[in-house]
């Protein structure tokens, strides 16, 4: 397709290779796939899910779940309920079956006096992020939240995020982080005494585990992407990743080895990865080919402010490159990419529809 | 205003007294002020500069030129001419005056070769950020692109942008940079003897030089908002800074003084500070009365994932927080947390609109 500005490409093979992965992993594990729809956010990719066998879904916010409400009628919000939301959060149980995510009494007795449809709740347990959830250790309070549920508003099982699996460098360190985080989530319910449903998330533990055993359930989301940090955490390889922003090459200095590419904050937000000697960069250039790109190890993109992207390359690919030439760069957090952008394209050229951002 | 999900609310009166003392500065200084439009992409905003006396306008795209043409007609598109836009740089041409910035023979042969309406081009001079541009240095190359000029696409003069005063951290840094920076680029003009007109811009010298002699036009953006960025450089302090991202608590951790907004990378971008102890932090944390925040220095955004934003407070703050509160949270970056948002609101519960994101 013919590529004017910064626009994101979709490897459809690729999403549906990574999507076919997970589903026969978490099948041959015996848990439940309810992936996380906040990477892509759009109805479109969403239905590659559905043909690869997946009926639940996961999202991040009270307006995600509205966008998807019309196709998908198993929901769980991944966020602590916001009281704020209720009527929200009450329209959508009475359209679909919906989990809301609870972690305080406040938080539940506002859920109980304000929703008249039926829904369902997870305690969010804190495995070792540190972000949100309540300690395994506070078992009182578990149990008195689980004595809470009525009919109405029924209690679903526990639920966490190792998301400091992200700061693992190795396969290694993931595999340990969630060993201690899948112990931690599991021994609160022999601790009561009684079998709880448990829901577990993250893409690198998703990625890399070999086992689930206790684990009912898995909602890993940028697995369907991945992306050059989870190449670097030991999730993925680069060849699996997904989407390529494709940039214009709008100058060329060749003295320093640099390009300059329209493509900057606004498209790839601002995470990034330090190399090897502690300069950060903001996502790895590939090379487009009719129906791919290839990554050749020859640029990355090595600073960028709200519009502007600086390739930083070898002598042999700068000299090479022409304005008005088209690059691929590899985004270090695709969910971050992936919201900035308005909507997505295949190599074919076929739009992929997003949620819009409510004002 | 109700507030329920993370909203970004613009205190008007300092936003206009923001543009009115840059106005004032300008005129002061007798130079035209060109505003950069790229932080706040808003229409309706954009009103309060044409009251305040401006008619020339800066943008960082072709589609954002687009968005503007419709209310101003004097446009600058302060990025390197994308050949790849050029039917769409044409047509714009077509309807208002219009700039853009050319750094290489190939760029300005491209535009003339495609361009049937008049529009002038700017030569896009480096004076030390190294992001990109011309060298001032390149005198043969500067002379050659001044006298490939024609009655349609015709010679304007040079630009530049010391995006490295960003670097800066203190005003005495600034007002080095600039100094630098605005000697690189008069000299120009002095050493091919001939008198060019001059274009300059960014914030943190717009907001503290006490002299533009020399220059004839300013393009500063990022005042009318500022944020902790441009308080911690020195540009501003932080009492000037006039947007504030509104978010929910919900969920609150006493036992380690920290609460959980709705608010996050979505919404800020992953723009940071280091404090003092060499740790990151996402925006200081204000707390609203009726008509306007209050800065107490009691706490800071100190870690965000995509939607979940920490909040680190006193002891005392934390313990007074209760679910379903609203804090406010001063950007990092202003341009990038706008340019997230679908839109704005005043106080008073008034919607600001903002230009679309393009597929």
């Amino acid at each position: 397709m013919q590529v004017k500005r910064p626009t994101l490409l979709v490897d459809e093979k690729k999403v549906r290779k990574n999507i076919d992965k997970m589903v026969c992993y978490a099948n041959s594990q015996k848990v439940q796939l309810r992936p996380h729809f906040k990477t892509h956010q759009s109805s479109d990719i969403a239905e590659w899910y559905r043909e690869a066998g997946v009926t639940k879904i996961t999202v991040s916010s009270v307006s995600m779940a509205q966008y998807f409400q019309n196709d998908w009628n198993d929901i769980t919000i991944a966020f602590p309920y916001n009281i704020l939301e209720s009527e929200e959060v009450d329209a959508l149980a009475k359209r679909v079956r919906l989990n809301v995510l609870i972690e305080s009494q406040t938080s539940l007795d506002h859920l109980q006096k304000h929703t008249s449809a039926s829904l369902g709740y997870f305690l969010k347990i804190d495995v070792g992020t540190h972000r949100t959830g309540i300690d395994p250790n506070q078992l009182d309070l578990i149990q008195k939240l689980i004595e809470s549920g009525n009919d109405n508003v029924h209690f679903k099982g526990l639920l966490a995020h190792a998301g400091h699996s992200y700061r693992a460098r190795s396969k290694e360190e993931i595999l340990k982080i969630h060993k201690m985080a899948k112990e931690d989530l599991l021994s609160v319910g022999e601790r009561l005494g009684t079998k709880l449903f448990v829901s577990y998330g993250d893409t690198p533990s998703c990625s890399v585990s070999s086992s689930l055993e206790g684990i009912d359930e898995i909602r890993p989301g940028n697995f369907a992407f991945y992306d050059v940090m989870q190449a670097n955490i030991g999730s993925c390889s680069l060849q699996d990743v997904a989407v390529a922003m494709a940039c214009p090459v709008v100058a060329i200095h060749e003295g320093r080895q640099e390009a300059v590419v329209y493509g900057g904050g606004v498209h790839f937000s601002k995470d990034s990865i330090q190399n090897n000697s502690g300069s950060p960069f903001y996502g790895e250039v590939v090379h487009f080919s009719n129906d791919g790109w290839e990554h050749k190890g020859d640029a990355v993109l090595s600073r960028i402010s709200q519009e502007h992207g600086i390739v930083k390359g070898t002598e042999e690919m700068i000299s090479q490159l022409r304005i008005g030439d088209i690059l691929g760069v590899l985004p270090i957090h695709s969910c971050m990419s992936a919201d900035l952008m308005p909507g997505y394209f295949t190599f074919d050229g076929k739009p992929l529809n997003k949620a819009p951002k409510i004002l």
